[in-house]
């Protein structure tokens, strides 16, 4: 995805938010935000949202320093996820269709964002929609089939307490799961540390750090064995749209579970906001 | 007002929504978007918000050709006020303080803005409200001391159809009126003709341009003759956001009439969204 002339307000917003959490007081503020202005204005025309979302949050690390402004955030999330895992994960056990059903609880702990507003919504009530409402995206059935003929699946996290969602679609998944994640914190995306707390050890074969700290999957931002990684996946499960927004046009197929809480993410999937999408995007498999 | 941070997103999501309006292309669009950037990074640190807005709508004109891209909407707005004229009128006549309602109802009319979003809210909804909510800072009972010892009163107007509601509290103003509009069109601000539209002309003494093309008053924009008009009158009333933000420190008294559509606004008059303000701002009389 490619940036849009709306995303440029968003920047600024997204800048002053990042300033604001670090306590830059209004010169570090103002500092930050002309920082901004300077991107937005050399910008490479290809450049992707997350990539300039990178650059504006590696400035406020060089001008706050080093933090880690989303860390209480990020474990009070994986709280109240796990709150929500044993009465989710017998729902999943009694459903008719438990990887269907998985798959949709994953897709509904993708609420769980703070790129770009400083509240999320009311997880259960969240759950509650995502189980019953139509795919605005579908390729489900695909999936599947796919899921039927791999015999490793590569899955790319999206934020802390997500995690513990998507715990419980990797229970489902018949085949080993390598779970990614982030090496340095940014934002509310969940690095080793989020993993671990959501119990992902004991689900999953392994779990890497893709070697970046930005927002989805700057291919090359991450490390080399990373990068093999992806590239020799049968499957690639991504979640969220920074993952979307990065990956949809790297050339390989990558499938997608995600809301669309963006509106020129909407435009570019024709799904109006608030839509649930699992899609693969790349080449077919 | 002096520019927060929280205005730079907002002017970059005027300046797209101007560019918009008035037809600009995507590279049209992306001209008018580097060159508020470019006004961002190298704004006076006293600007006023309308000063910069004033320079986004100079160069959208420049790159578009001088447009009136609001005029429909204008036209419709003052229609829409005109159907509530009489009902509002019969309502301030039954009234047992004419006057107090009819500055109730010129302040609901204020909700007719199109500078931060393309729709309003309903009209009538609004004045149910505003004639019913307390006064976030009120000042009305100075006032109408203030308007017993003067011989007339300069009304700076803001929006077409707002002017139909003015009209209803100049009518109960016991002094003539000299009702003030932008000289060129400025977003939905009204002009010459959505004075006369709305019937002014019955109503006041007289009808005067400001001399300038920008939204609130910015002195050093206006004509010399209605700078006279304002330093000389001996009662100032001003309706609107734009207005209280370019005169709110000018040094002299004037009554501001407003409801509050900015978080900014509110911040800096301690008063939530959606407050309606009648106070005096500059020295007190």
């Amino acid at each position: 995805l490619k940036i849009h002339h709306d995303c440029y307000p968003c920047f600024l917003q997204q800048a002053l938010r990042a300033a604001r959490l670090t306590g830059a007081d209004e010169a570090q503020q103002h500092v930050i935000l002309q920082h901004t202005l300077a991107l937005l204005q050399n910008m490479q025309p290809d450049a992707t949202p997350p990539e300039i979302g990178y650059q504006v949050h590696q400035f406020v690390h060089e001008v706050m320093g080093n933090q880690d402004p989303y860390l209480e955030k990020k474990r009070l999330s994986t709280q109240q996820a796990l709150a929500l895992y044993p009465k989710l994960r017998s729902m999943i056990q009694q459903s008719d269709d438990p990887l269907a059903l998985a798959m949709r609880i994953s897709i509904a702990g993708n609420i769980i964002d703070f790129a770009m507003k400083d509240q999320i919504a009311d997880l259960w009530e969240t759950v509650e929609r995502v189980i019953q409402q139509p795919y605005a995206v579908d390729d489900t059935a695909p999936f599947k089939a796919h899921l039927n003929s791999v015999n490793q699946v590569l899955f790319l996290a999206d934020n802390a307490g997500e995690t513990v969602f998507d715990r419980l679609l990797i229970e489902q998944l018949p085949v080993p799961v390598t779970y990614v994640v982030k090496s340095k914190p940014i934002l509310n995306d969940a690095v080793m540390e989020d993993a671990l707390a959501a119990g992902m050890d004991a689900e999953c074969e392994s779990i890497v750090e893709n070697g970046s700290q930005s927002t989805g999957t700057i291919l090359s931002l991450c490390s080399e064995s990373f990068r093999i990684r992806f590239e020799t996946a049968p499957l690639v499960i991504a979640k969220g749209q920074a993952n979307y927004e990065t990956l949809s046009s790297v050339g390989r197929s990558v499938f997608c579970l995600l809301q669309v809480k963006c509106p020129m993410i909407g435009e570019d999937l024709k799904a109006p906001m608030g839509s649930i999408i699992a899609g693969y995007f790349g080449f077919h498999p």
